[in-house]
C-alpha cells in the first residue's frame, strides 16, 4: 500500500514544479535513525547508509526523504525506510509524532547546523527501531550497523553532510548514549 | 525585523502561487498556545482567541500561521504572536525547537483529529510563555485568559474548529493539568 | 532475569523501612500506558486493569510500579508489565528514556491532579506497544482493551483513581488522539 | 518562601538517615542547564560552574540537586538555581514537566555514562533560560557563561565529572547546536 500510495503521489508534482516551490517554501521532510535495540529497549546498533554522491564522492546517510502531499508523516517515514533499508526491515515507527527534535536545512550555510544547498528544508526526526533483515536498496551502496562508541568517532562523523553527524549525535545523547 | 523579514518574505508567493502550491504540497505551520505561568513556571492561564469566520460564525483559536520561505520556526512563531498578541507580549519562544506535538491537518475529515479545508498542513506545536501587554489584533476581535479549569470546559472547546480543542486539551496536560 | 533481579532487590528493603523512606523522600515510580499499534506505529488500542482495591472496589489502572536499588528504569518497566500483562506480552519498551510527562503525586490532594495517600511519588510515565498475548497476571481481575474513543468516555475515566484518567488523557492526546 | 521551605525539609531527614536511604533507595535528583538566549528564544551561552572537590581537585558542573519529601520538581529547580547562581537570577523554569532527558547515575561506572559513587540517583533534567545576574553562591567558585562552540570543546567537556559532560553535550544538541 506504501508503495501504491508513493507512485501516486509522487506524480503530484512534476520536477520542473518541484524544483519552483523549493524556491518558494519550506519542503517538508522526515530523519529517520534507524537503530537495533534489545529485548529491555536499550541502544545496540544505530544503522548509516553509504552514498556515492553526485561528484564521486562517498558519504554516509541516515534515512530521509519527502513528505508528500496527503501523506502521513509516518507513512512517510515507512516509505523512506523501505526504500533505502528494503522490504523485510520491520520498522517499528514510533507511535507518538512528537519529533525528537526539527532540523531546519537552509540553502545557505552558518544559519543552522544544517544545509541543504537545493532548499529549505524543515526535517521531523525520529529514532526507529527495526527488527527484520536490511538490505540497502537503490542508490544506497552499503548499509553498515555501528555500536554507539563507533558512531560517534570522529572519522565516522566527518563522512556525513549537510550536518546529519549533527542529527546523529542529537539522536546518540537522546537514546542515553 | 522580523516585520521587515515578514513583508519580504510574504512576497516570494503570490495568492495564486500559493493556491496552487496548497494542492500540491503539505504546507509547514506552527501553532503557539499563549500561557501565563506563576513565578515557578507553572501554568496560571492560557489565551485564546475570539475571531469571526468568513460565514459570521464565531470561533475561539490558538495562534497559528505558516512558516515563510527562508524563515526560522522561531521566527514563524514570533511573527505570528506579534501579529494576533500585539508588539507589547514579550513571547518567550521555548529554547529547544522540539515542539509538543505536530498536528497533521487533511483536508477530508477524519484521516487525523485535525482538519483544514484549504490544504495539508503540517503543524509544529509549541507552548509560549508571555509575560507582556497583549492586545487583540488584525482579525481578532478579543483575547480571553482562561484558567485551566475553564478552558477545558465543554463549552469553550465546542467553540474552537478544525481540532484546535484536541490540540489545547493536549497543551494543557503537556503541562501537567 | 527480571524475575532474578526484582527478587533480590525487593529483599534490599523490608516493609517498615519502605514504610519509613515512604514519609521522608519522593518514591520514583514508572507508569506505563500499554498499547496496541498498527503496522505504521498509529494507536488501535490502549490497555486498562480491573483491579479490586482493599476497600472493595473497583477501579481500573495502567501498568505502574516502583523503581528498586539498582534497577534501570527500562528494567522496572519490564518487571512490572511482566507482572501485570503475564511473560508473553512482548512489551516495546521506548529506546529513549525520555518520558513523555512525569506525574507527581502527593499524600495531600490538590498540589497536582495526582494523588497518592500512602506517599510522595514521582513517576516517570511511557508509552509502551505490546505486540504478544496478555493475560491479567496476581491482583489484576481482568485486562481489558479500548479504542481511544472508548478509553476517554466518561464512564471509563470515572473509574481511575489517582488522577490516572488524567494520565490516560495526556497519553492518548500525546499519540494524537 | 522557596528559602524556609528548604530550611524545613532538609531537616526531615538526618545525615545518617539519609545515607542509610542512599543504600536502599533510588534519590530523585533534577539537573538544571543555565543558558542565555536572545529575543527569539536562540541559545547564546550556557552556565557551568567552577567547584574545588574534597579532594582538591577544579571540576565544572551544571547546577544538580535532590528533590526533597513534599517539594515539587519545579521548586527543587528553583532551589537549587537559586542556591548556585544567587537570588536574582530570575530563572524561567520551563512550563511542561517532560525533562529533555533522565540522567540515571549508578554507584558502579559503565551502567550508563552517568555515575555518582554515594548512590543511585535518578535526574530530571531540564534546560534553564535566565535573565537576571548570577552570582556564584556556597561552594561554588566561579561562575563561567560559555558559548555552545566553546562548551563543546574538549578541554572544557574534560573538566567535568560523573557524566555531567554527556548531559552537557546532550542539552546543546537538544537546543539545536
Amino acid at each position: 500500500m506504501t508503495e501504491a500510495t508513493s507512485d501516486t503521489m509522487s506524480s503530484w508534482l512534476s520536477r520542473e514544479e518541484l524544483d519552483s516551490a523549493r524556491e518558494r517554501l519550506p519542503i517538508l521532510y522526515v530523519d529517520a535513525v534507524p537503530v537495533r535495540v534489545d529485548s529491555q529497549g536499550a541502544l545496540l546498533h544505530v544503522a548509516l547508509l553509504l552514498r556515492a554522491s553526485g561528484k564521486g564522492e562517498i558519504t554516509r546517510s541516515l534515512v530521509s526523504g519527502r513528505v508528500l502531499y496527503g501523506e502521513r508523516v509516518r507513512a512517510a517515514l515507512l516509505r523512506h525506510l523501505e526504500k533505502d533499508l528494503g522490504p523485510l526491515a520491520l520498522p517499528r515507527v514510533p507511535p507518538s509524532p512528537q519529533p525528537f527534535t526539527v532540523a531546519e536545512h537552509f540553502p545557505h550555510e552558518g544559519v543552522t547546523p544544517f544545509h541543504d544547498p537545493r532548499q529549505h528544508a524543515v526535517s521531523l526526526a525520529y529514532i526507529v527501531p527495526v527488527e527484520g533483515d536490511c538490505d540497502p536498496q537503490q542508490d544506497a551502496l552499503e548499509l553498515t550497523w555501528f555500536t554507539p562508541e563507533e558512531a560517534l568517532m570522529e572519522s565516522v562523523l566527518a563522512e556525513m553532510g549537510g550536518g546529519q553527524d549533527v542529527l546523529l549525535q542529537h539522536a546518540l545523547r537522546h537514546l542515553g548514549c
